[in-house]
């Protein structure tokens, strides 16, 4: 793998996460339990959006093979898609919902703080926007997930049952492989040891906070969709996501 | 409308209605109540799979652009599909899975009965094998009424609030329009007041045995299945159905 094919999955994998989690995200308009809550989903929602169009647009840029933001989106298919398999689980409860962001967030906000500092200006300026919606973002999830866990007995149960639903997704989000080292040696990607110990700090701190107790680190964990190999949720949510344009392949929004 | 068109649009709901009722039983591969009940669920939509085909291959013929029975399964959308609204309705629990199968069977079995007679020999010949298929799947769903009408409380409970749930969706089964109309004159569609005589009479006579009430005739009814406007349902339906053919427009077995 060279440097340049290292560069272009890790790119795709922080795209394709972002505009999966989106979409996921996106399910719940009209659905969500408040009216605060709906619209705070879907700012984040769009954050989301914004940041994968702009890692998007830097690696279409990369593999320049006349595919732009969109195509990227909309023409391929679950075993190009990098995502992280945390991302495409079902929102089912809004335990499941929030449990699943704020394993997520933990793990966007270091990421994206350290890519700030990444040897290549252009994923640096688009770390320094991202990370600072990503702050807020993981304020939000970790205050749900102290409310929920310091709440009722149902609320404490429902999110309990959230962490041990998805705990098994968590090892993705922390265990390096090729890519990642490859990023890291390159001045690019944080030091995976370091997102490790920052992501197990912050998950349990807050765990701790909330009365909540979490996997071990050496649990089995389910891997694969960094390299494309996805749960069965993806095609589904592909399927939805990109009708319109396979479609209608010629639509244009004029 | 010229009685082609007429002709065109009266199997398209035909083969519509059998591919979609058929799409939605095969959601419950590996999730049925029981090993029986998913064999006898696969094989009925094994048999409106192949009722579909035989309709499809006619209509392209009729239609003659080009298109052949996979073109019309695969690549219309949900304004150019003619199936029942009754169809696309989500199987949700068991009661309302085998409810919407009862009101359809009805319509299913008296229809075909019917095409059996009809002054065109090539739906003749496909109603005559299809009427024998469409009689056994009534007599199983009717069962599955009647047992669970005659049931514990908590299964007369369930399908008589699938029975209410669905009954706003009959009405399109009984009401006829232009096309219904067309077609009894040309001597190939079933008599629309016999129809509606028929599907009110057997489903009284079942609901009667299984201690359930029905709605009123004259209840207030969804339609437009039958000329292009659907529920929400349709596009989801299309979306999972149609993605290897559009994402892999030139896919083949083999």
């Amino acid at each position: 793998m060279t440097q340049q094919q290292a560069l272009q999955e890790y790119l795709l994998r922080l795209a394709d996460s972002d505009i999966i989690l989106s979409q996921r995200l996106c399910e719940l308009t009209g659905k969500a339990p408040a009216v605060e809550e709906e619209l705070a989903l879907m700012n984040v929602a769009l954050d989301l959006v914004g940041q994968a169009r702009n890692w998007y647009e830097y690696v279409a840029e990369l593999i320049d093979d006349g595919r732009d933001a969109d195509k990227l989106v909309y023409l391929r298919d679950t075993h190009d898609y990098r995502n992280l398999l945390m991302v495409e689980q079902p929102n089912e409860d809004y335990a499941v919902t929030m449990a699943r962001q704020f394993f997520f967030d933990v793990w966007h906000y270091f990421t994206l703080k350290s890519l700030v500092n990444a040897g290549d200006e252009r994923i640096a300026n688009i770390a320094a926007k991202a990370v600072k919606e990503a702050t807020y973002h993981l304020r939000r999830s970790s205050e749900w997930v102290k409310r929920m866990g310091d709440g009722t007995e149902e609320s404490h149960r429902r999110i309990q049952e959230a962490f041990d639903l998805l705990w098994r997704f968590t090892g993705e989000l922390v265990t390096p492989d090729d890519t990642d080292h490859a990023m890291f040696k390159a001045g690019i990607g944080p030091d995976p040891e370091q997102l490790k110990q920052d992501w197990f700090g912050m998950v349990r701190e807050v765990a701790a906070e909330a009365t909540l107790t979490t996997g071990a680190e050496d649990a089995w964990m389910y891997m694969g969709g960094k390299s494309g190999v996805h749960t069965e949720h993806l095609g589904l949510i592909l399927a939805e996501m990109q009708f319109l344009p396979r479609a209608y392949p010629d639509a244009t929004t004029w």
